[in-house]
Parts: structure tokens; C-alpha cells; sequence
């Protein structure tokens, strides 16, 4: 590119999906994405922790001749520094746009599921209104959980929810009640009371635990009560299906 | 392949979901998968038409040394003559895989959501008491339609409800109260009627309509209104961010 259209045209920003863990889920377009990219932005939530999603791109494209950049997502509810550490991802990633450089911010699973990119589109499109964006979509740990347990998430006229389990009790009984299939996000946090609830509402053999799914150390349980007490990973749910 | 072998080796059902239309959404493990197979099984709902499936694959793999199986599904309620279809249709998979032969049943967007492949499932295992069956998630037309429209569909403790639109006006009315974002599908048989609920809940202006999600005639359309008494594409979808 010479330097005339590097002033004339900004670079492209790519949300893209990276799928829930395999190598393998990453679709044709988001391999084809990555390896025109000429910046990797690397969305982790905190500095010393490995990006999953990163590792999973490793696998595939050949990261050496491009640039990488390191979003840095502190774990808090702190609205002022997740404020602030969100400016200047969008500003990290505006940057590069403005000199011309197409950007792929990675996200695993899905750029508009449960995802930081989607935070970061308002802003990009704040600082650079012109901005092209194009998302990717990815397979959803949702759709790879169900296709590890074998369960159907919907069929015919069935309704599907994907709530995080931290919702109040009463809430998430609601939602048991009266839907076909219920698919419990973070589910890791507050799995005994999850379990109870199950429990009470006669759905305990109805469920599946899937763990990291896709990845190397996958899981998928049965058998929720063999579960209680035990440390499970952040990266879980629970597909319940009546 | 020898005949010993073919006699005590019974051939892997994959089921394979191709995505919402674009065949560069193919997942690579689902083209290896399809590459691999000896035979592609392809759902359709009625004798005369083709399928959009396979038209996905086409693109990408070489069909011509492989044996394809149409499986035909006849747009009915009734009961008996769908469980005639899907009985023959898994007897059609069953036989292949018992001659050792391996076959990729496809399905547009992901095998275990909405889709036929998850009725045969069961019908398969049935005949097949040791079949190995393995899923291989596909992009869904949910995360790709929210991809095209730049919609997340969750963010945060965000609350994502998936129902066919055909629902009764007061379980529709709170879904759409009860949850952050909500996709309604199968549209377009009652889009009128949706459009008139959501305008009730001064939710028209939050809600998008995707058509044809990732295939040449996708459209997406933020002015719900322009859309009133047009005769819509079975593929389609309204999503409701609040």
C-alpha cells in the first residue's frame, strides 16, 4: 500500500469469531479474515491471563508477520475503569484503522454473543465515523455444547432461553417454567444453588453440564450431582431440556 | 476399504451443519467432514425443491465421486405421514452406515437448532443401537443475521429468548417484556401481526428484520414499517434489542 492511500483509506475492522475452542470451528471466512489482517487485536481480561482465543487462531494462521494488540479488559464492575480501559481499546484499534491497517479483533465463540467486541463497535465508530466494520460470526459455545451433549436446543415450535445463571431465584424458575429449552451461561459461580433449583423444579435429570467445550479439556456431565462442591471452570453451562 | 472390514466396521453419521448460506461460513472441520464422507445426506422438505444446503456445499467440496441420498421431508402436520419420512429416512442412513460407508447428513445453519437432523437422531440409534454419531456445529442464521444487522445479542447479564413468531399474542407480548434481546422466527407467516405487537410495545424502533441472512439475497431491514403486507422469505427473522 503506498503512503498516498494510506491517508485517502482507512483500514477495515473485522469482528472475528474464533469458535468455542477447536481450531477446526473456525469458518473459511474467518481464516481467510486473519491471515489478510494486518493487525490481530487480542481482546483478554486481564494482563497476565493467556487469551484462549488467541491460541485457538495459533493454530491455524501464521501470526509472524503481523502485528499484534492487546486489549486489556480488567475483571471489574467498576464502570469508570472499564470505561476507560474500553476507550482505549477503541482507540488502539482506531489508530491502526486511520494508517490503513485492516484490524481483525478476535472474540471466541460469537463477535455478538456474550462478547467485549460489541462493546467496542459504538466506540470505533465514535472516534472514526466512516469506519468499515464487518463481523464474522462464529459458532457459540451454546450450539458446540449442544452438539457435544447431542442435544437439540429447539425443534419445530420450541422456544429457547439464554440467561446467565446469576439471575435471582425466582427469575430463573420463571424462565424454567416456560420455555422449551433453557441454556444457563456462567453457570460455574453459583452451580449448587443451580443444582437445588433443578432440583426442586423435577429437571435434575433433564440437564447436561458441558465444560470448555471444544476444547481440550471438555466435559460433559450427566450426572449434575456428582458435580456439588466441586471447582468447575468459567468457561461452562448448563443445557437443560425439557 | 475391504469386505472383512465392512462387514464388522459400521461407517460414522456426522451430522454437519453448513451455516445460514454463504459457503465461506463452513466450519474447516465441517468441510473436512464432507470431504471425507462417502456419502452426503440431504434433508429436504419437498421432492421438488432444492435444497439451500446443498447448494452451500457445492461451493467448497467435489460431490461428484460421492453417493448423495435426498431425504425427503413433506411439509405436513401430520403425524403419521412425518413418521413414515423420518423412519425411511434414517433407515436410509442406517443402511449406509452398516454397508461401513460414512455419511455427512447436512443441515443448514446448526444440526441441534431447528433442524431435521436432531428427529433423526434418535430414529437412527434406534435401528443402530452402536452408531457412532457426531455432531459438527454450524454457524446459525441467529448469530449470523445479528452479525449482518451489527446487533449484539447479548451483553453483560443479558437475557437472549429465541420463539417462532406463530406463538399466541400474550406469551409473545411477555417474552418480549421479560427478556433483554428476543429473535423471533418464522416471521414472515404473521409479520403483520408482529409488527403491530411491537408496535404496541414501543418496540418497532428496536427491532430489525434479516432476510436470506449470508446468501446473495440477504436484506436487512431497520424500517419494519416499509415491510408491511410484502410477502416475506420463510428465511427470516426480527430481532428485538431493547
Amino acid at each position: 500500500m503506498t503512503n498516498a492511500s494510506r491517508i485517502t483509506h482507512h483500514g477495515i475492522l473485522y469482528g472475528v469469531g474464533v469458535g468455542p475452542g477447536d481450531p477446526e470451528l473456525l469458518t473459511l471466512k474467518a481464516v481467510r479474515a486473519l491471515k489478510a489482517a494486518d493487525v490481530i487485536a487480542i481482546p483478554k481480561s486481564k494482563e497476565e491471563s493467556d487469551s484462549i482465543a488467541i491460541s485457538i487462531v495459533k493454530g491455524i494462521v501464521d501470526l509472524s508477520n503481523k502485528e499484534t494488540v492487546e486489549l486489556i479488559f480488567p475483571m471489574t464492575k467498576d464502570k469508570e475503569i472499564l470505561r476507560r480501559a474500553r476507550g482505549d481499546a477503541a482507540a488502539a484499534i482506531a489508530d491502526r484503522l486511520k494508517a490503513g491497517k485492516n484490524v481483525a479483533c478476535i472474540t471466541l465463540g460469537d463477535p455478538m454473543f456474550y462478547s467485549t467486541f460489541s462493546y467496542l463497535v459504538p466506540l470505533v465508530r465514535e472516534k472514526l465515523p466512516k469506519a468499515e466494520i464487518e463481523i464474522i460470526p462464529g459458532i457459540s459455545s451454546v450450539m458446540a455444547s449442544a452438539a457435544a451433549a447431542v442435544i437439540p436446543l429447539a425443534e419445530a415450535d420450541e422456544r429457547l432461553a439464554v440467561i446467565p445463571a446469576t439471575y435471582e431465584t425466582e427469575k430463573l424458575r420463571n424462565v424454567l417454567n416456560d420455555f422449551d429449552t433453557i441454556v444457563l451461561m456462567k453457570v460455574n459461580k453459583i452451580f449448587d444453588k443451580v443444582l437445588s433449583l433443578l432440583s426442586e423444579s423435577g429437571l435434575k435429570n433433564r440437564a447436561v453440564f458441558v465444560e470448555r467445550c471444544g476444547g481440550d479439556k471438555e466435559r460433559v456431565v450427566r450426572n449434575l450431582e456428582s458435580l456439588r462442591g466441586e471447582r468447575l471452570d468459567y468457561l461452562s453451562m448448563v443445557i437443560v431440556k425439557k
